[in-house]
């Protein structure tokens, strides 16, 4: 009873200590924080939220620095009662070769709504990892067959993995197939999931072999499509993830035009993501798309129809998926007693007169 | 000499750690690196940079929480080669009655350009109030007479005292007058300038004697004129700032069409700023407005032309004021040692099949 009295004062006293104070999230304490079945969730409860109107979303703000060859984008959000931040985040492809730094830096505030208190800062660059894989298995959790068991990765960049842990999560997966130009890269993937996963049957592959596969992810940066029609069979279903700026596109416009089209929000898919090509070219029309991944998840759109579909998952990436992944971060570290309560914002007013001190006179 | 090389030494090594690393800026470190001067000088850069085009702000967000009576904004922007920052900031009314805490309370993520490395995390708070009375020195110096010496505040929360403060420091103040219904605010207004400033002459009186001063500052959230047509004089200059959503205005609209209007944005003062109302009624039109304060101070534009014009400034706050102040800050802070660096990033890439372990098989 003593040590129990003692662990409850001792997680009140954190809970207190942290209520008054903003915790520090390292990347490594996001790391530690971050599991992909609860990702999985916190994406999969806000794209139903955004659908329900119980999240928020303004546009994602951009800042181009072309002398740096990057940008930096703000992406607030809120998702339903209690989840509220905004992420800042760059990618700057030079970073690895003129700085030794990864390519994509970011950082994320969460927010108290009640009071716009900043509940927490953190590293947002493996969370930002994690969400994309998410939505990605709640997409393929959603359209593609129940007996889907194969998985093809087109592109074996920082994100394959990821996307190969979520889809995990929702298909038992039986055979995974990575195709990319970049031999090394694909190999290193092959040997970590053969370690990993000994079960699983993983192999290199072409692309039109990783295409061929029940579940197929499009990881690539191209602005022409790599992705043939003739090599995506009967009831597959694409995560396509690689559009994430005008003019790109990975998939060959009569795959879009023979498919079912959902994508995760109508603005950013139209602007950015794999449509963006095809729609700005007339090449296919908004009444090609079935709508929100939100609205089939909330039961206002119907999904896959049968086992002959294509289904498409167009990902562009919200800020929603964010917030809703920071706030299980958040509540991890604090139950876990990860990161460290740091004083950001002081409590006190400030005296309204001390400025009065700085007055030329 | 030795002395010197390990001066050297020590401060190369903490550039170098913070260079590692990001400077966390508690609101006591923050406040002791604002300066005023500095802050002026900062938002008059910003501003010429912004009409050079060497300045990027893309519209802030907002969040409104109505459930809570407040909102929360995301501001981002650049400012020159080396000023890149989102501020994310909110205004809870009732924070104060229901809380215990500030009304406005605000972080803000300051990055270097070339990488999107995080440089510092601050309050925002206090660097908010300096910018806002920063801006309205900036204008108060550009378009008030040169031989302005009085100065009428109209409003007398928390924004008054940097108002006063700023304002010193562009003109010779010889008299201030403060108006505000809450007679306690006021009161306590003018004992703490009287005793700072003893050869002011500092003192509380209507709405008209302060609407009578050379410069004149609104800082109230009215949406229904206070100040008349009649009380205002030849040559006076003023600076609206109360206004900040669509539906607040504080000056009567013949003043507007009697003045020679500059803003600090075109599109946030035709949304939220003094002029909002009057636009959106078509009582105004944007002939009316001469254009923003940075065309002036650029030379792209004229301003005041002779003594016997009334100019009004009409202030929303702009994102670069913040990134401006806060290159400010963080620049002092690195100078002086203070703030605490923390790991927020890793510069160590994640191994990119770590998530592996999450796949679930």
């Amino acid at each position: 009873m003593v040590g129990e009295d003692y662990l409850w004062a001792t997680q009140l006293g954190r809970l207190m200590s942290v209520e008054r104070s903003t915790l520090l999230l390292s990347a490594d304490d996001v790391a530690a924080c971050l599991d992909m079945g609860e990702a999985i969730a916190a994406v999969r409860e806000a794209f139903v939220a955004y659908h329900a109107k119980r999240a928020v979303m303004p546009p994602k703000s951009y800042i181009n620095l072309p002398e740096h060859g990057g940008d930096v984008r703000s992406m607030p959000a809120k998702v339903g009662t209690d989840a509220l931040s905004v992420k800042w985040i760059c990618s700057h492809p030079k970073n690895p070769e003129r700085h030794g730094l990864p390519t994509v830096i970011g950082s994320l505030i969460l927010s108290d709504p009640a009071t716009g208190w900043p509940l927490a800062v953190m590293d947002a660059t493996l969370l930002t990892a994690y969400r994309t894989g998410a939505a990605a298995a709640v997409a393929s959790d959603t359209l593609a067959r129940r007996d889907a068991t194969t998985l093809g990765i087109i592109g074996a960049g920082t994100q394959a993995a990821y996307q190969i842990a979520a889809i995990s999560h929702v298909r038992k997966l039986t055979r995974v197939t990575i195709a990319d130009a970049r031999i090394e890269s694909t190999q290193r993937l092959v040997e970590a999931l053969t370690k990993r996963a000994p079960h699983l049957d993983v192999r290199a592959g072409t692309l039109e072999e990783a295409a061929g596969e029940d579940i197929v992810c499009t990881l690539t940066p191209v602005h022409t499509p790599i992705v043939k029609r003739d090599w995506i069979g009967h009831g597959v279903h694409i995560n396509a993830l690689g559009a994430d700026a005008a003019g790109k596109q990975e998939l060959e416009v009569d795959i879009l035009r023979d498919a079912v089209i959902v994508v995760d929000d109508w603005e950013q898919a139209t602007h950015s993501g794999e449509i963006n090509v095809a729609m700005a070219a007339a090449d296919l029309r908004p009444e090609h798309v079935r709508g929100t991944l939100g609205a089939i998840l909330d039961g206002a759109l119907p999904g896959r129809s049968d086992d002959e579909e294509i289904t498409i998952f167009d990902s562009t990436g919200l800020a929603i998926q964010d917030t809703a992944v920071a706030k299980a971060v958040y509540a991890r570290a604090v139950r876990d007693g990860l990161g460290t309560p740091v004083d950001l914002v002081n409590t006190a007013r400030v005296p309204f007169d001390a400025v009065l001190t700085q007055m030329r006179t």
